[in-house]
């Protein structure tokens, strides 16, 4: 195997990404340079948001250039330290490590990890970037209330496995759209009171309507695509729809989105439909993370990993996440 | 003529709505039932949102029954009141006017209009309905800032042309949208920046992009359709879209609407889009009629109607309103 092994981003994906974008390196040791921190890397997240980093399309952060090094999410251990703030043998968090075995990260972006509240790749998942999204998508953009009906797509998914146990925690009535039907049987587990395979159903809109008897009043919409229209038709006056992400359209990023317009219903029903990033609800992080890990030592919120091994699977796991192959929050572990 | 001429819907409109769509017929003067006033007809008003009485399709308000006196805003004056709160020679203003020279309106939908505080008919557009719309939809769902760009489409209709200087008035930046160049002249002098010939342009998204070169921040969408999708890709982080009518679907109706989906665009700017119906604000009309009179009496709220004569009219008005051929305010005078 080689020193430094590491992904370099070799094409942009037309349609769906494939393992042959990538070309996997034999890299040198990474300088340190000036505020950067040298990792060996422990866990790598492979999210939906990194299909806009490997597109030329306009997005809300910088796209990769062609011939760099693939980055995303991860948590690794402190090898060397150019900042009083970390020492050799810190696990750090930071959303910009390099997908290879050893990497340099910015020290501004880096955060240590506790490693004795949680397991440590907890931190990507429901106590990191999925579990925040969950959280802030559901209580401040849906603005979910006691009793209201919330259909979660891509249910079983990092950020929909979460939002559905904080909806059954916080009374609301939450269901499931979700890709095979074993998926949606471990979504009514974690508490949604029903939910629908949308590979399988060969109605979506009725589908839905049978599934939300009394309306959807909030849609997290983690897929866009035939999933958004069914809950569209289904939407109750004054229904709000948080745009969280695009999972649909991870074969089709660099086309315009054609299909039905919802301008009419979105008048007829007074609704909301409004675009989510976590980012702006970074002022309150710590009080939602107080939230989601007193919930997961309480047991009642659970979560569900699927674990690739080694540096090797990286853009094959990211592949089979953006395929909906995947059962739970993706990972690589190194 | 007929002893009480009255506008019967024949059919619905399949596309564009066509005069043929209803018939002429006499009818014997209204018989006056309890809680109801019956009217001598001074003025009609077709609205935009009439389209979806004249459709089966779902919408906010039950349609109009095949067969059924065609209803509609309006003004006359009381023959017979049997209510205590009305007199005869009271001029009053009702949602639900029919389309005749004599109808009757219920008590519960009637208001006096102060006849010395403007023309009468001022209570059908600016003191009214399209001025309210604007009012609401540009301040409260719009939530448009000093300083912000406002693209507002149908620039010189009803609502448009009171929503531009309201925007003027408040220190916005207000971009009109129209469909002639006579009209995009006259938003100009109503104090909008600048404007856009939308039938004459070939590029409407570079032309909204070169008329807004610090983005759209509030759009007030009166059309749907291409105008929508325009201002959607010139949408800037956090910006607001109100879905105040959809009259771009006057011909297309019963039919979904096909076309771009923003989602992802909604996603990268975090923008909001929003349903509006003037009902939900209720509350507050007497406030906004505050300010909407004010700036009338001032001389910086300025009006335009089109006005066509005679019950026979009324079906034609409506629709070269819907065609866009009107030129202010579309008012029929009985």
């Amino acid at each position: 195997m080689a020193k430094n092994p590491s992904w370099i981003l070799k094409s942009y994906a037309t349609g769906m990404p494939s393992p042959d974008n990538w070309v996997l390196e034999d890299l040198s040791m990474p300088e340190v340079g000036d505020g950067e921190l040298l990792i060996k890397t422990m866990w790598l997240s492979v999210d939906p948001y990194m299909r806009g980093r490997i597109s030329p399309a306009k997005n809300y952060a910088a796209g990769i250039p062609l011939g760099g090094l693939m980055t995303g999410g991860g948590i690794g251990e402190v090898v060397v330290s150019n900042s009083p703030d970390f020492q050799q043998g810190d696990v750090v968090i930071s959303d910009y490590f390099g997908w290879q075995a050893f990497t340099t990260v910015p020290v501004a972006s880096a955060k240590i990890v506790d490693t004795k509240q949680a397991p440590v790749q907890a931190a990507l998942s429901y106590l990191g970037m999925p579990g925040l999204t969950a959280y802030f998508s559901l209580l401040k953009t849906g603005a979910a209330k006691e009793g209201e009906t919330v259909l979660i797509s891509a249910a079983s998914g990092a950020v929909g496995q979460i939002a559905g146990q904080i909806a059954r925690i916080k009374g609301f009535d939450p269901v499931a759209i979700a890709g095979t039907d074993a998926k949606v049987e471990w979504c009514k587990e974690l508490g949604y009171r029903t939910g629908i395979n949308h590979r399988t159903s060969t109605d979506l809109v009725a589908d839905v309507a049978a599934a939300c008897p009394n309306g959807v009043d909030v849609f997290l919409d983690n897929t866009a695509g035939p999933i958004h229209d069914a809950a569209m038709l289904n939407l109750n006056t004054f229904g709000r729809v948080a745009v969280v992400g695009t999972i649909a359209l991870a074969d089709k990023f660099d086309q315009p989105d054609v299909g039905l317009r919802h301008l009419r219903q979105t008048l007829i029903t007074r609704a909301r439909i409004e675009g989510f990033l976590l980012d702006d609800f970074e002022a309150d992080y710590d009080a939602a993370l107080v939230d989601l890990s007193s919930w997961y030592e309480q047991g009642v919120l659970q979560t569900r990993e699927d674990v690739a091994q080694g540096i090797e699977a990286a853009p094959y796991a990211f592949v089979r996440m953006l395929k909906g192959e995947n059962f739970g929050k993706q990972l690589v572990e190194l």
